[in-house]
């Protein structure tokens, strides 16, 4: 089975494919960068949508659903939006068909349509449009509202997950009174959706801060970001939330009276993550097995294979295995596992080898599997493996059958935490303080953040990212104020920022 | 609040429109026929999904994504399919904005694409494309996938919900080895899944059954069908399931080899139900208040308004409401409920009349309401109300705080029950058995299901549409054999169906 995943040592890029392919997660389609997500992708995704919706209800949201088509006229009216959406998007003006014989499927030349229509590459246009109907009266808000769609940027290089043409996201727009309350909305979703999101869930650990003036979103006055770090030594951007002031608003004219009778633009807050998450799972804890899935999002936590050489001993492994998964299922229900029950598989592919079906539930990254054969029966006991520890190090043999199922709720919840840790160790070993310009040129070298001095201008960011390839990642807010002298111009500093390359 | 609310017997259709927009479930968009899903119907829309997921999951499907963009030669390869939808469909020719001083953004006519690219209106052609990759033998067999997305299709007459350019909904698409199978696979999610649904969770009777060649889905061998009776007479096409034969297998040479390595062409369904289930819903259930709605689909079980005219009375009322709330949500998670909490919300906008604020969730269709004041808490008691029975009729008064829990629990199973009844009841009423042309003349006006022999061709259901608006809504599956002649041509039938005019 390994062999079919080239190591990542030799080649990281194509490992990072190999896994998406051989776990099945996801394929190229023949339309140009749209993806197929295939079942076992799709299912650790509505596994993230499921704790994600039930991180935004849980701080007041509600969903909604708004149209697919933007008229180009809405683009229009917010300029850095249109300057930073109009390169890249999917244009609708047609409304029609037409078929002839000897000449096929033809464009209807007479259906076009009086304003093209943009498939939306995000909705703040259209959202603040209807926002307009929804405000008269601060009484009407906050507008809490998240939608769940899919959205098109005409990406020319593109990656399965990490850079698509169509994405699956998630988009929080809200409008608010004052600004304070639009800031403090921006921040609680980034530390107490996004961050607790990719940490608790994924044992994902994150920088959170600000993007830097030349990484924001078009439109946004700042954008607050949560910022991972890859196997590779490369940074992700894992989620954004934007405070947008009163930009769109103003763009579309959304007043309302405030409790002194007064009209005001609501301000606005605008977050989202996407299906980009998944690829940014794959490359934080998977290894040269294939997927290793974090147990809060793994669709399946247990496979149990049964094991016999002929139909009698077959029969006793299968009615052991299926006790121990009965009893797995019918634990009390658990916040960890999403109040739902552990998930179970029982794998009975007998006609292939014992090893084969094993190396296979390691690629899928299911992360405990249970083997129960003849020799484990006469002590009434399973053999137990985590999939965070490959190979006999992460067996644990002679588990009585009787308390197996206690034992592997209990690893799940660890192998969770050890998931974590691990991420998090490695992160901070590939986290170095910079201070020379010669060093920092050395350093990026090797991958990973580089917290470093700069002095706040682009001309610098920009400058720095030619030399170098590296960009502002987030300015972190646990960072300690101090005094410094920027690593590429000398210039007063009084906080370092985290540089890396990204994808 | 009743007067907001075109009562049905003056104009149904505007009852419809203004239960739509007085409960805040939908609005017509700027975007031409596309409409926004308000955070009230998106949340029954999520309720339907969770249910009806549970259902395809529980009987072996899994959940995928596909792009949203199909090739126009993909939509040509099947003829009947390129007939069907390509008079109405968002074609996509270009993939970039520019923008001009002077001029604002404009199509860039350099960006045209080689082919141009239809938004999805619905997805067998790119997926069949897909499994051609899937489906080498029969071991890949079945492929049992559904997805949850957005179409579109450009109609030109659009209501909200019940017909819209964009809309959501479900696709299934499955692969056999064998005719027998793909057919059982047909009916079972007709039965099992959306018969079942519209039942159990709506608690909208239907109607199972083949359509007529006529009304057919273009590309299928046949269409089942769910059919559902409006309140006004009009029959609801509520859920489609397809044998599709081996049509898009042979459009796009998906062939497996089989058992004995032969090569054969895979065997085809596709079924799907969309966000016009919650047209239909507010079409069974609602009344003249507003809207009405089945338990296991309602967002909100539970409204409980504390009553009092001072802050003393209101802190008493509100300290009671608190714990009434605290003792339904933590009764045993069950079935019925899909496992979750009961939903209960605690209203306090005393400086509303508390006439107002009973209106305003009699309107939204919460099942049941609970007024706890200070007259009731010197009885420790309150006074429950079900939606399902407005005005005094469904009011109890003087129930204990102590059991209300556990009475209003079992009001909400009998609700569910009681609304399935009166449905089911109304939908017998205005359905008649009718033999004789004249009488389906008059008749039809009446509005309802008419049963009636039909010669089975095509011509004659065309020219009982011609004359009277009324199409063949099911064959339905429980009709007996029976000799009969036809009701226009007299020509012998051997078997009931049913007539409608539709929505």
């Amino acid at each position: 089975m390994a062999e079919k995943i080239t190591p990542r040592a030799d080649d990281y890029s194509k490992w990072y494919l190999d896994i998406v392919k051989e776990a099945q997660l996801a394929d190229h389609s023949d339309v140009r960068g749209c993806m197929v997500i295939k079942p076992n992708g799709f299912a650790l995704w509505e596994k993230m949508q499921r704790a994600l919706d039930g991180l935004f209800k849980a701080t007041g949201h509600v969903n909604a659903y708004f149209p697919l088509f933007i008229p180009m006229s809405y683009l229009a009216k917010e300029e850095e939006m249109a300057e930073g959406f109009a390169k890249e998007c999917a244009v609708v003006t047609h409304h029609r068909l037409k078929a002839e014989k000897g000449r096929g499927l033809y464009v209807d030349p007479e259906a076009k349509l009086e304003e093209p229509l943009v498939v939306r590459p995000t909705s703040e246009t259209i959202i603040w449009k209807t926002y307009k109907n929804w405000i008269q009266s601060y009484r009407d808000l906050p507008v809490l509202v998240n939608q769940w769609c899919n959205v098109v940027r005409w990406e020319m290089r593109t990656r399965l997950f990490l850079r698509t043409a169509e994405f699956l996201w998630q988009e929080g727009h809200t409008a608010h009174a004052t600004r304070e309350e639009a800031e403090r909305e921006a921040h609680m979703i980034l530390m107490d959706c996004y961050r607790r999101f990719a940490e608790e869930w994924m044992a994902m650990p994150v920088l959170t801060g600000p993007k830097s003036e030349g990484q924001k979103f078009p439109g946004a006055i700042y954008t607050l970001c949560i910022e991972a770090m890859m196997q590779d030594g490369k940074a992700l951007q894992a989620g954004t939330s934007h405070f947008l002031g009163q930009n769109f608003a103003k763009a579309f004219d959304v007043q309302f009276l405030n409790d002194k009778q007064q009209l005001e633009y609501a301000w606005a807050t605008s977050w989202g993550v996407s299906t980009r998450l998944i690829g940014g799972l794959i490359m934080t804890h998977s290894d040269d097995q294939g997927l290793v899935c974090p147990p809060r999002l793994a669709p399946t936590h247990v496979v149990i294979c049964p094991l016999g050489k002929n139909e009698e001993e077959r029969r006793a492994s299968e009615s052991a295995a299926q006790n121990l998964a009965a009893a797995l299922r019918s634990l009390p229900r658990e916040e960890f596992f999403g109040y739902e029950p552990i998930a179970v598989k029982i794998d009975t592919m007998y006609e292939k080898q014992p090893g084969f079906r094993f190396a296979e539930y390691e690629l899928r990254g299911v992360p405990v599997r249970v083997e129960i054969g003849p020799k484990d029966l006469e002590k009434q006991a399973c053999v137990i493996g985590r999939r965070d520890r490959p190979g006999k190090e992460g067996k644990q043999f002679g588990v009585p059958l009787s308390s197996a199922a206690a034992v592997i709720r209990d690893w799940l919840v660890d192998i969770q935490q050890s998931l974590f840790n691990r991420a998090r160790e490695y992160r901070d070993r590939l986290t170095r303080t910079v201070d020379r310009w010669e060093e920092f040129q050395q350093e990026i070298e090797r991958g990973g953040f580089l917290l470093a001095h700069w002095d706040g201008t682009r001309e610098t960011e920009d400058r720095i990212q030619e030399a170098t390839g590296a960009t502002i990642r987030c300015i972190p807010f646990d960072q300690p104020e101090e005094r410094g002298s920027c690593i590429l111009s000398g210039r007063p500093s009084t906080r370092r920022v985290a540089f890396a390359r990204a994808y």
